[in-house]
């Protein structure tokens, strides 16, 4: 393409104005930690309890009471087992032992659990054969976090490896942002929605399903709003009808500056717009403003670039309106280039690439154009080139991007 | 802990035999892309279309039909403007062109498509001010791919960025293994299913929730088995009264060598034993074995235990029964260590890491006893440290495994 004629809004410029315009909208609710994954918290989060909640065995052995540390001690074997699950009235005296099982709350007077696999049973005597480690081998009562710990803060995100923690410590129901109504409107006369098969005029809406799934994956709900082909008076009337329903419209196509834009045309005039035309590569077009109370966010038409531009914008910006505190970034790790490059300074780049974890080497699709589908199966994350001019040399670090680090 | 004293399995002998024992067990079915996401293709799929479907205009600007490049060329613009979605008789002859937005079929004659910018129009004639590049500017019909063409493989589970590839191509529809049937059957009576809050002796199940949150990302279906306490009878009950309705069975807890461990006790004894008592820290009490035709695998009762041998050598091992033809393996980075550590050799220890994007360097946990929950909530991945005696000094590369790379 040739140089656009117009201004480009750089990314981390449009980053920054997302970052002032957007505010989190959604109300709160409370649900079970069961269905809490990728929701945010909407409250600080405190221990109820201890954990562990009692001092307990972290082995299989014998709890002893002893008075100073030797290995030839001998200890008395108190009849009974320690089961976990089971408190005991047990009280250890001095020299004393007594069996117990992992997880079992030890018994008063305890000083340390001892390996079996180091003493010798005989007599009713416990003996040393070799000495343990240093470790007590008890779990003690609140070791990992204390009853009224700030466990979790407002705005983060609820990942899975949060939930034994948030178990753990007795809280089965969160306190969550209600995830975003998120309205998706495709607009282009070439997706008609009622083909069955190819033809000589229509194509399948390749961006609907995929931009739905991502939406899903990011914790929205999904408000379906038909197509609307490239028809201005309907796609207003489509936007304004389903305001109230939704917190966030995403469209994709029309936001170029041609006579049939209608998305631009529209926001340009009536909406209280935020930024148009970023200097990213692809997604150029991308448009987002807002209406009323409620954010609207233009994704280019074309399938690769619609894609990608979520996860670059629309990503965070959604983070940031479902009251997450953090503006997302995603994980991006350097790699050597599998290829040669030339980027012009004044955009950032963002190219699909193939990561092969055998040589730690990213090799970036050969075929430029975003129309090819095909691309995006092929790759396994992105590579960022940022603004400035560079010469990639083949070896040189890149920053990739794992698609999983969106997902 | 001590020594033990019996062998453990090295993890990739574990992998090995793995591979040889577990065989896919799924039927198959067939599904609405709009819910393929994570689930395993039981077919290879080939394109039912040409991508794209019909040569069309990459950009907004003139289709021309020129005898040779120059830029002095002049062309009498017929009148009309082709547009996306519709077809059209238009026929252009030498030195003619036409009006046309991106996406749009391009007319017969068409040589290549000019961006407006690069030309004045004037009395019905199109002139060239500057030079286009050298692009034509046409999507070609099937240049992304041909009807026929295989895109996809059998057991190869489908992504995200395969949908746009799978509408594209009139795989509306896709044929994949049925997801596995899983049962969670939780053992340890410290574990009460009933208590509501934290008591003496019981604690709260940190265990199932994240486990079945992990099936579900995996694509499995849960079948929900209740807690059976340390009892051996109710064990063999639970898992005999199952076993007709799930293909895979998952424990946690009972897996050591202990008196009442019985989960490797039955399993030992009852079961086709693959393997018992791997090389790796955490998870070494793993076991896994074959009912019938049916596989159980049995975690650690700790939750930090359970969760990382879930991750490590359940997701590889679900996959291939699933139908997965790759042996699954998450994507591991190389990171620079912010720890001093030596680890003795013999075993694989994966230590719960949190990777530092900014300045490149990964922690570990400070503490090493896998009691503690928080660690995981504390953590972004694992580092992995293979086998063989290391020392590791602050700055060494190691490798960390993101938990994005299991989810």
């Amino acid at each position: 393409m040739t140089a656009p004629k117009f201004k480009l809004t750089p990314l981390l410029k449009l980053f920054s104005d997302l970052k002032t315009e957007l505010k989190p909208v959604s109300g709160r609710s409370r649900v079970s930690v069961n269905s809490s994954v990728n929701r945010i918290f909407s409250k600080d989060i405190f221990a109820k309890y201890d954990n562990p909640p009692f001092d307990n065995s972290a082995i299989d052995g014998f709890a002893i009471n002893e008075e100073t540390r030797s290995i030839s001690r001998n200890f008395s074997l108190l009849e009974g087992l320690l089961r976990p699950g089971f408190s005991s009235n047990v009280v250890l005296k001095k020299n004393e032992g007594i069996r117990i099982l992992t997880g079992a709350p030890i018994p008063c007077g305890t000083t340390r659990i001892i390996f079996k696999e180091n003493t010798k049973e005989h007599d009713q005597k416990i003996h040393f054969v070799q000495e343990d480690y240093k470790e007590s081998n008890i779990r003690f009562k609140g070791e990992d976090f204390k009853k009224g710990d700030l466990l979790f803060k407002k705005g983060n995100q609820i990942r899975i490896t949060d939930l034994p923690v948030l178990i753990g410590s007795g809280n089965s129901f969160v306190s969550i942002f209600k995830p975003l109504k998120v309205g998706l409107i495709t607009t282009g006369n070439e997706l008609n929605p009622n083909i069955k098969k190819q033809s000589e005029s229509f194509i399948f809406d390749t961006n609907s399903v995929p931009l739905k799934t991502l939406l899903g994956y990011w914790g929205c709900s999904i408000i379906n709003i038909e197509a609307v082909g490239d028809n201005l008076e309907l796609l207003r009337k489509k936007i304004f009808d389903n305001l109230e329903r939704v917190d966030v419209l995403v469209t994709t196509g029309g936001v170029s500056t041609g006579q049939e834009d209608f998305v631009s045309q529209l926001l340009n005039r009536e909406a209280q717009l935020i930024n148009w035309r970023i200097a990213i590569k692809p997604g150029r077009p991308f448009i987002c403003a807002k209406l009323g109370t409620k954010y609207i966010f233009g994704l280019p038409g074309n399938p690769v670039a619609a894609f990608i531009c979520a996860l670059i914008v629309l990503r965070p910006s959604l983070g940031r309106i479902g009251g997450e505190k953090a503006w997302f970034k995603p994980l991006s790790i350097k790699t050597k280039a599998n290829f040669k490059k030339y980027k012009k300074p004044g955009r950032t780049e963002f190219l699909r690439a193939n990561f092969n974890r055998e040589n730690g080497f990213v090799s970036i699709y050969p075929f430029e154009g975003s129309g090819r589908i095909s691309s995006l199966s092929w790759s396994n994350g992105i590579v960022e080139l940022p603004e400035q001019e560079q010469n990639i040399k083949r070896g040189d670090l890149v920053d990739f991007i794992p698609y999983e680090s969106f997902f």
